[in-house]
């Protein structure tokens, strides 16, 4: 049985390794996603019923409703999620990822995103930009509504024709690079949203001399912050993760998530079924005029990054990330280095100099982590209870889910 | 004495790290620099009589000469040279710096560099490409001469265009930021390089829109490697250098440089004498096919890097220089410590997130030197003797240049 286990998660590492995700496209959900529709709201976590939802996630939910036209108001949204009339999903069901609430909703345009070496396909909405107020905090009104207009109408379909121009950007060579340059590809993004401007900018250029205005805004919308690469890195991840599910008696972590109710993960070897846990307490570094009683959970599944060897996994590739949400560098190190001890492997491409170059412990080995009692650590925004983000932390995974994981493993599995 | 030189070195160091060099304009050195004239060749080092270069530096000169016209081939520019008819002085005497070689003519375009805060400019020509054959490192062939004409022709008038419509492009907080991304600003310029195409980009879309062409081949140029910015870098590490010098009673270094025989300093309360000494050993990683034997010293000034706290003073901020130039990350760490045993202070906007951001060790004291016997360490590229670049590495400052500014310094100032 243990060499059956263990031959079964030395493919699922190798499919989490020799995934390579190619961004192709950027297009309305209802286009590029399968199974969407157009009365479709997708949030972080498993699928829930409607009154299972509190929060900020329910309060973005609402959100979505009215953006996307399917109800007027707050109370029309109420009425139409608890009769069935819109359709509530979690964002994995259908190969997205959902950012903190993830939202979304049949007009938001997502990256289409490729893992060629597996053919499947992933997606993730766009990043609403630097206001801390945002619809993935749980947050909607007149501001948040027109910055994602400006998504829908302006910024991505500039984007998206500027991307098929490329025949597709391969994504991995840029993340590689990016964990060289301060990255870990979950809170930081500063190094990747650059090498990705660079990559889009000769298109850019192209479709400005047809139409400069066009391709200035695209340009700013771009380059104005930092955080623009972190959907793409979720879509990455998401395609990543994908290819490794569904390795039979694999008891590597295909899928990580939280909603408002806690955290939960999947299994290679078992399918689409997600173990639920609590919560975790977050060690966090608050924006000023923000304390910690205010933090509060409402769903978040850039978590995958961890799941594929990134964000918390390769924080020992982004020290900077000590002044954004805490920790020395040495803990950081340390953080990393006890990872090792709860994955199947190292990874050949995603490299942290500071260890020589030493490739980010991947693959998730559930009976690791409940052998060794070290939970996943992960790189996470923190979001507050009026909405919006207050701050940035590290997280360690509950150990409950993993349990439970096994419980499955081994009333299917026997052993 | 003690205190009036500790005074003079506080405003050295106050300078050094109170200087805002702001990139102003791209244009030919005859135009932009101050006493450059038709028939004037700079290269790296003190200024020494023609007989005296050597090797590659020599055959950068000769190389310069013919692809400015000065004369037909190798033989007609020795004789001009020796006659005195072409004028050869040392980069630094006309606020210019060398890379390698260091060769400058009067058609190549320089960066433009001003120093708002004290008001000073100074230059530096434009990097020449990937191609390891270059004229900075005492290369002159077909090749070298195509590249040279297109920076000359194509890029430099571009770019140029595009600085002087964005009023001045302020150089400082992208190094700061560039630091935190794992550049060291001498061997590693891959962030700053990214960072500098995220600002000058706009500007390029704005002349693409009227001359696609032009705009397309000076993006390329810009983005296609990861070395552009280190010309920037140089040109702003002298203009704050620059800054700092001539501080009465100061025994800061306000300039390092190498030529083909040997290492110089000067000190900033000694005006413009140099004090030289011989060439260091170097710890060098070889490109394949190159060997020991072929390490050959043709000149170089990026060094004022390291004179105003960047390159071997900052490397615990770029561990990915390992792969580059060798040595592990624990070592950098331990060779970057080191260095504030000889400095004056720490830089308060150039800082190592490794080390819990504290600020690079700036403005080196010759008397620290002596006294603690540590040498400058400085990150460098390696030239092979028969031209081009074989390597990189890292050197020490040889001591004999500090013992020799002391003395000086005691002879006029007493003590």
């Amino acid at each position: 049985m243990t060499s059956a286990r263990e031959a079964a998660n030395r493919e699922a590492f190798r499919r989490l390794t020799a995934s390579e995700p190619v961004l192709e496209d950027v297009r309305p959900a209802i286009e590029a996603v399968p199974g969407f529709t157009r009365d479709t709201i997708l949030t972080s976590g498993p699928t829930m019923p409607w009154s299972a939802y509190a929060g900020g996630q329910r309060a973005g939910i609402l959100g979505g409703a009215q953006f996307e036209g399917l109800a007027r108001d707050a109370q029309e949204a109420e009425r139409k999620l608890a009769a069935g009339e819109i359709r509530l999903r979690g964002c994995q069901e259908l190969g997205c990822v959902g950012s903190l609430a993830g939202i979304y909703t049949a007009s938001m345009p997502v990256f289409v995103v490729r893992n060629t070496a597996f053919r499947n396909l992933a997606y993730c909405n766009i990043y609403e930009g630097t206001n801390r107020r945002r619809l993935n905090y749980g947050v909607y009104d007149d501001g948040v509504r027109d910055r994602l207009r400006y998504i829908n109408d302006t910024l991505a379909p500039v984007l998206g024709e500027a991307v098929r121009t490329t025949g597709g950007i391969p994504l991995k060579p840029l993340m590689s690079r990016a964990l060289h340059m301060g990255d870990d590809l979950h809170s930081r993004n500063t190094a990747a949203s650059l090498l990705f401007a660079r990559e889009i900018f000769e298109p850019l250029l192209a479709l400005g001399a047809r139409n400069y205005e066009r391709a200035q805004k695209a340009v700013r919308a771009i380059t104005e912050d930092h955080y623009f690469f972190l959907r793409l890195s979720m879509a990455a991840a998401k395609s990543i993760a994908d290819a490794a599910a569904h390795v039979d008696a694999s008891s590597v972590v295909s899928a990580m998530a939280f909603n408002c109710r806690g955290f939960a993960i999947r299994l290679s070897g078992l399918g689409d079924q997600w173990f639920e846990g609590p919560h975790a307490s977050v060690d966090a570094v608050l924006f000023e005029g923000h304390t910690k009683d205010e933090i509060t959970w409402m769903g978040g599944e850039s978590i995958l990054t961890e799941t594929v060897g990134l964000g918390g996994f390769a924080q020992a590739a982004a020290f900077p990330l000590q002044k954004y949400q805490g920790g020395s560098p040495e803990a950081m190190v340390e953080r990393n280095l006890s990872l090792y001890r709860i994955t199947v492997g190292e990874h050949p491409d995603f490299q942290i100099p500071f260890l020589r170059y030493r490739g980010t412990p991947t693959g998730i080995d559930a009976f690791k982590v409940v052998e060794t009692g070290i939970a996943p650590v992960m790189n996470i925004g923190v979001a507050g209870r009026d909405g919006g983000q207050i701050g940035a932390g590290v997280v360690k995974a509950p150990l409950e889910c993993f349990s439970a994981a096994l419980a499955a493993y081994s009333a299917r599995y026997g052993g």
